[in-house]
């Protein structure tokens, strides 16, 4: 069907708008992600982990622009992007008409919100003992390199196992929405080689093995962040339709389901955890429903647009019990990751994948080959084995590239704080004094 | 007039983005609650706070998904939604046009953030001694079916007092366009019923009867709560309109004027109540202008679009000195409403319904007779007599619905938490301790 | 080019959402700025600057609705808007077609933001020991009358300066897209002004003249309002193009483009100012972080849409310098500026506009002359000198003005609390009591 140009036109200025909308609410996950970590460390460490989150979002945003763009979006390659355009945005004004409604100026900026999300997932594992330097050039590696193939390999219309990719896709394509694997398990991993290559905190495992108690220093910093990045999740699952007003799609439609499964998976995998956590500890455990939410949203990333809400019930509820088994497990093998940035993220993110192979609808799967969740009937019901493959795909290459990097940080003598700051606390040691003055006023005599 | 299928398609693509919008802007309102309420509580019942705050809007999520949206919207019967399609949203993406483009979905999500605030808002009227469980079942009844019973008969197309049912509307219809009454009375009366049944806290009022101060334990969470509500208000409001591209309205008129409105109402509600409380006790109180705020948006809510700015500030400035009242009022008869949940959402939520009455200019009013406010010359100037129709219907059935549902779980014995529990305060009590950790760091010997 | 007249309406509507939305987001900036400065003020004097905030945004939409818009829109004077039309909104409803999709009203809402920007501003400069009276006053003044006309010579169509009057523009009319000068200089020379007429915190000073250490309360507050100050920013730079869905533009891709450029800004100006400090004191401070990235906000905020993303990197950088630098040297003049407000928003304002002089691409100038930054080749590298007149402007205006009202203010003795009151801390004094009560709950002896 043929469309006006002036309808075209405003369906294309329409885009660049929602895209703008979207990525502005998944940039404000920075502030989100900065809050519950704040709230999750000991006081003593409080500027430590802001300025930790302040400046990967920085530095993440220079890198982006000169080399994580142009990887990730650079076309041809299967692996890596190699279109020199892409890289450092410098012809990306001129190009075709669709560009010439900003569309590719806010790509970059929607896109570099969620590396921004990668890196920060990264911050929570290595908290409270890593030097900032060493997170920092960790931040480069991950935004600038690491996390961008990913995306390649997943979301450009290139990528080895793209289902955008009508060339040569693996299986037809992985089905990952909204990045539960590209975003979120590629930062879990990489917070989980973080944490194993540190060595868990001093005192947070006593003599006999056991983990002490090491309670983060707010819960109202705890919940206004995950408040936040419910919010911004919104943006990060719904804009990730790309698009609302193209005319020859049902984009819109999907935007708004994605929004009905993204708030049921949330509220599930809260409740899901809260309930494990009271059966078990007796505890009505406020992290147990902050991390709860964020579980339950992080395993209905993949499948958002492609799952109808009682799945996303479901789904969400069993990412709330994956979470809290493998924060439990991490505690077992001895990792010490302050924020269960593993546990909400990587696991989550890969039970999310894993989801969409069991609950994928027929009518919503984009794989290219049609494939679906095994649930339904039909003639194609083998969707995960793809999604599996990228589990596999993402373990393998964010494993490897983040232990070697961090590794190196190891070896060079760069990774981990001294002792002694480790205790006294990184504000007053590196960063010019405690977070918090509360010292109550004297009272005025009158 | 008759428009193109292709701009007709635009507009109905561009109303699921704008209600999507407004839904994540009225959702962030549930963050806004919580650190409203966290604030204005002792330091020891955080924790407690926060989570009925956090799970008020997640167990509101699943009910409102399997019934409540099903009894709001299910059309036909005035008092009740009875279509079997709108529970558990299971046939809503297959029908119309205008569904196709997923507005169905987009407003099952706006109005679960609805929901969701009306909930939350009786947290604040039980806040620190109510048990955690006793609060969820009520808010299961809140969200199931004491509201959305009201949102039925005063906005769905086929209920009793509703303006949009052409049937058998009573007196045409009340005016109550983003939910003064419908939201924020209906949460206001259910705290009401709350804070009576339970009685006040321990300590609350001395042996003489006279009210204690019990302030709460932070002002800048109090006032970041205002901050993030009074943003939330503009998706409250302004997305009451329910579109903004639809051809033949003026919707994006009225999303701006009553953006001005409710910009002008919150001011005004800050300042008398600022003033006020200034003139009588020579303190500059920072919960006046939060709660002033407040109380500026609650009443402009019902006529934010059919009054004018000048009559917005009237509006708000009232609200502010109606909320100041009524909160003296409930300390003279021994109510102990921690959160003045009753006096801003109930009291100035019956006002700004009553205020509709006087003020709406006739060429706005949506009355289905034409009726408008009693200032105006004109033929039909008593608009005034169904906003009151709808006072006296919503303070009785949520009145006698939640003092029910109250009385039950007192009778239960499950309403209250235990005197030693509620002097030690929830958070060491029920949820593993305090909720702040905020020791200052050792100094470092360097 | 004519377009059909459905294609209009569309974007007529979509316009007004469109400014909606972005209204929405700097409003929230006010939020940002409450969370900052209560962070960086000492915890004696939290509730004052949290009333401050709040009331001067309240105080400014009643005083705005009144009069600053007439005086900023009223067009036709060149220094002051003159038609009765605007002031107070009375007939803004009825006029032209546009009007008619409510862009009138969505203008009000977002000028009004902006205007309450600068207003908030000033506080900073002021904070710790400006009498809350006095301060109201000096809001009402800057709100309706100071800052409307700069914004009238700047950007009404009528104004001396203004890039937008095809009459008689001073040199094709000056290039501030969103209000480096307009807002940021106008807010940070009222700041100096009023820091000055102060005088410094007692104590800020020794004996000798040095500066003593007089850190904030609250890292934690500050780095949560330099998020939320940044993400209303890409409303307050991305919403500055005023539509997105026009026709015959391509403001949908200045909006990407600008939030691009405002990103790169923000993240080399946070860079900069904390490598600078780091190199100087070997600290890895906060403040210089969360400083950094409002440095080179405001630095970018000028020419966003105007200048290549690599030159909005070194603005950005070069902003951050220049805010540490002027912040040294007011310590240097013996002005206690608690906030840096002058060195943040009003030196890294001008720079902006000096910025402009140099960067602006002659592709994207808008100036009537069709003049750009000197560094381009082509006829008309010239801008700077329009640029720098802009800056002469503001500071003259700006400075006598501020510089008579808070001199006659402290004059009347009403500029500045007693010495008592300010060692005791305005809260316990003036505001009922102290901000927080953190005493941790009594153990609970079960």
């Amino acid at each position: 069907m043929a469309f006006s140009a002036e309808s075209l036109t405003l369906a294309a200025k329409g885009d660049t708008f929602y895209l703008i909308w979207a990525a502005v609410l998944v940039f404000f996950m920075q502030c989100g992600f900065a809050m519950v970590e704040a709230g999750t460390v000991r006081a003593k460490n409080t500027k430590n982990i802001l300025i930790k989150n302040m400046l990967d979002a920085c530095i993440g945003a220079i890198i982006w622009f000169l080399v994580g763009f142009g990887v990730a979006y650079g076309g041809s390659d299967p692996i890596i992007g190699t279109s020199a355009d892409t890289y450092a945005l410098h012809v990306s004004d001129w190009r075709s008409t669709y560009a010439s409604e900003g569309y590719d100026w806010a790509s970059w900026f929607f896109q570099f919100t969620f590396a921004a999300t990668a890196a920060t997932i990264v911050s929570g594992g290595v908290a409270e003992r890593c030097a900032l330097s060493a997170y920092l050039v960790y931040s480069v590696v991950l935004t600038g390199f690491v996390y961008p193939i990913v995306v390649h390999m997943v979301w450009d219309s290139a990528g080895l196992i793209s289902a955008f990719n009508s060339g040569s896709p693996v299986l037809g394509g992985v089905i990952d929405f909204a990045g539960s694997g590209v975003v979120h398990m590629t930062g879990g991993i990489a917070a989980l080689a973080g944490a194993a290559m540190l060595g868990p905190r001093i005192g947070r495992f006593d003599a006999d093995g056991k983990p002490t108690s090491m309670p983060g220093h707010s819960s109202v910093l705890q919940i206004l962040g995950v408040f936040i990045l419910w919010l911004g999740w919104y943006g990060f699952n719904g804009g990730s339709t790309l698009s609302v007003f193209a005319l020859d799609t049902a984009y819109s439609r999907d935007l708004a389901r994605v929004c009905v499964t993204t708030t049921l998976g949330a509220a599930s995998g809260a409740l899901s955890s809260f309930a494990l956590v009271h059966f078990t500890s007796h505890i009505w455990d406020v992290t147990a429903v902050g991390n709860g939410v964020l579980a339950g949203l992080v395993s209905i990333t993949a499948g958002c647009v492609v799952v109808d809400p009682w799945a996303a019930i479901v789904i969400g509820a069993i990412g709330g019990l994956v979470m809290q088994g493998f924060s439990k497990l991490m505690l077992k093998l001895k990792i010490d990751d302050p924020l269960d940035a593993f546990a909400v993220h990587g696991t989550c993110g890969a039970w999310g994948l894993v989801a969409v192979g069991i609950f994928c609808r027929p009518e919503y799967s984009y794989n290219l080959l049609g494939s679906h969740g095994f649930i339904y009937p039909g003639p194609k019901p083998d969707l995960l084995a793809v999604q599996v493959t990228l589990i596999a795909l993402i373990v393998g290459w964010v494993g490897v590239t983040s232990t070697i990097t961090f590794a190196t940080l190891r070896l060079l003598g760069m990774l981990r704080v001294p002792a002694d700051v480790e205790e006294a606390g990184m504000d007053v040691s590196k960063h010019g004094g405690d977070a918090y003055d509360l010292a109550p006023a004297k009272a005025l005599v009158a």
